[in-house]
């Protein structure tokens, strides 16, 4: 199962900034060519007040802080150089549909998407968009927001692919500054069926593609977990990708880069139940020969030895 | 606004030792010199029973550990080569006075002044002194421990000047081993402003910069903060600098290098408000392009590139 | 007090992985040499369900994943090139002993002793076993496992020696994923012989040498402590040898490398405490000059100074 997609995680509120510029993520791209990965997705293109390019919206409507670089634009200009695809993440208010208020959530992102698409719709790399809200149960209003955002990104871009990253609401979904192992309480696998069974109903339309994350469950839970996952998406007609996470979730120091085995591991979970495609959160401190973790460089070494031995 | 300061972080309780030795500091001081730091602050000579030079009054009096290097000078001896100046930082028994007995926490200064002067104040680079104890609040007999030991250190020495580097008890003000992000009561800008008036006035004569750390409140609040601070400076005829953290406190690794764009947008706050000079806590794991922190190089040239945008 | 003994710490499951290939721990086996560090110990051939070998028996009794690497043959076979020694450490369920079930954790390790002495047996850097159960006071029934597993290690390998890394229950023996920096209670001194006599006394036949942990208590209780160990070890026969730990536990990230300094002050207590020998836990990720943590290379440095100021 081969990792052909990555998340650029600009915007973190958990994982400290590497401080790149522009040379260093023009070398990071042809590193991830350099292992088959040619598709990028902005995890957010802005969280809270801070932002990945200088929306006029934003910095209106959020107060946002007009950032040093234009992010996005960058990104974009990359992806074109190193012909791969870009998908754009939605802005995420961090306050918002946490709240509750879905609609102003959704209202804020049909600005958003607007002042995107006319601002960076003609680079050739604009591929898609990501519908950045991370939920793992049905909570209130997602499923009308996912529809609605996820209808307007297709409407505007002559029906470019849409996607979601969900989590499973396992042991390890507890929060990052929460310094606890795992959580007793946790989904069951037929509550996990029949809330995504409805979610991916309401939205089967206007999502192409869904990318759980697989880092919040037991190792040996993930076959039950994927097997619903592909079966359901199957059903609405969906793509179904696995995010294969490439941080330990199991260790005291939130994060580092992963132990080879476990990922391994997942990933050969994803191939045994037919998935359609890998992507990971997130190459560029975990996977990366130039992260700051220099566990990274040897995860990425330890990959490639892996690929040689995958079938073509 | 330029950096033209730091503190050295020998005697850390929350920051792992990197383990350099003469040549490694001896590199780190070109490093600094290079992007414009000409002062070097000790952040304090010794923490409980660890201490940074071998101090006869400490080894006897607090049963501090022999060191295994006279760190202090060798400091001074690179502040020479460099043409840096040093300042030292005074001993923070860690227990006397946080249990409120101030007087205690001054005797055993006031001998640790007298022998540091004697033994290191021929040294060139030697010039003034930090008052280490580090305090958000009117806190018990603060005022007279500032007010004593400012007046002894500059007696000695000849009038050299003197610092301290308070914070703000703002949101982030929480303990480092508690894995919380943030805390629910802070100081209100009108008790800071009026806690702050009483302190400055009581130190007025011996404490000639005051260099709030600008790390414990939301981006947000800093001009107000910043304006109050320089205003109350002003007004008791203090030099108001900033001790811009270059370390990171959104995030649950306490601490890695700051995202630039948030020390950009914390040091142009500071040039705003019209402080006079911008100091670091620290150059050498956050900043520094040998640091065991891949990301403080990055740091180090990012801000490099914004310095070139700085009008002369 | 040179260190010539070091932990291999392949499966962990607090401190994140490497992800080292056969040409990392070959480099690293050398940089070991190069110090005078003659001896390897597998820290555990497997914990709950991770393992580092492919044991037919874990797989088959505990549900083991298979591993993509035998690593046990691998350091067997860079032992015998480097010419060192090879404990192998036993297997930990993570489970039984921890739930009060001792004879189901000594049931799975006697076939695993008896199954990795039939596979790995004949290398010629096979030299010893050691017991990776690890305890700070006489629990459950602690005693018969320790003595039916190093007699079963014994009586199979002919005679080989047997140890045991067991940690003293200072305020620092806290739970590493909660953070706080330290209990209120602890052991005292008294309590700890009494207990260690009667353990000893339970296993002097069938185990060589115990090496206790050193950074669980304050530095100051360091001569105290290894006091009352090796007069117990020579009481009952045993050697005394120091884990010097060269990881730091009072930091809020756990764990980076230690200061020298803590190091040095703590081999100094072992040495004046007459110890025969001192190993740590562990050179790769904490010491060694290729390990992710920066700071490990510069104690590499700092320590090999170290020897240079030793007595032949």
């Amino acid at each position: 199962m081969k990792i052909t997609g990555t998340f650029l995680d600009e915007i973190s509120h958990d994982i400290p900034h590497q401080n790149w510029g522009r040379a260093e993520w023009d070398a990071d791209f042809s590193h991830m060519k350099a292992i088959g990965i040619d598709s990028v997705y902005l995890i957010r293109s802005g969280h809270k007040r801070w932002i990945t390019y200088p929306s006029q919206v934003l910095m209106k409507e959020q107060r946002a802080y007009q950032p040093p670089v234009d992010l996005v634009k960058m990104f974009l200009e990359l992806a074109d150089k190193h012909r791969m695809s870009f998908y754009f993440g939605l802005y995420d208010s961090g306050v918002y549909w946490h709240q509750g208020d879905y609609q102003k959530e959704v209202d804020i992102n049909l600005k958003v998407i607007d002042e995107v698409w006319k601002k960076y719709g003609h680079f050739k790399s604009f591929k898609g968009w990501y519908l950045s809200q991370e939920i793992s149960r049905k909570v209130g209003k997602i499923i009308d927001l996912y529809a609605t955002l996820g209808k307007h990104c297709k409407d505007i871009s002559g029906n470019l692919p849409t996607f979601i990253s969900p989590f499973i609401d396992g042991t390890k979904a507890v929060y990052t500054f929460d310094n606890i192992e795992s959580k007793p309480d946790s989904v069951t696998l037929d509550q996990h069926e029949k809330e995504w069974n409805e979610i991916f109903d309401g939205i089967k339309n206007v999502v192409d593609s869904v990318a759980f994350q697989d880092g919040h469950i037991e190792y040996d839970l993930l076959p039950g977990f994927f097997e619903v996952n592909k079966k359901l998406a199957d059903k609405y007609g969906m793509k179904c990708w696995t995010n294969a996470e490439t941080f330990d979730r199991d260790m005291p120091i939130r994060f580092l880069p992963i132990k080879f085995e476990k990922l391994r591991l997942k990933l050969e979970a994803a191939r045994q139940a037919g998935f359609d495609k890998a992507i990971t959160f997130e190459f560029s401190h975990f996977m990366s020969p130039q992260s700051a973790y220099l566990q990274a460089g040897h995860l990425y070494d330890r990959y490639k030895e892996y690929m040689k031995t995958l079938k073509p």
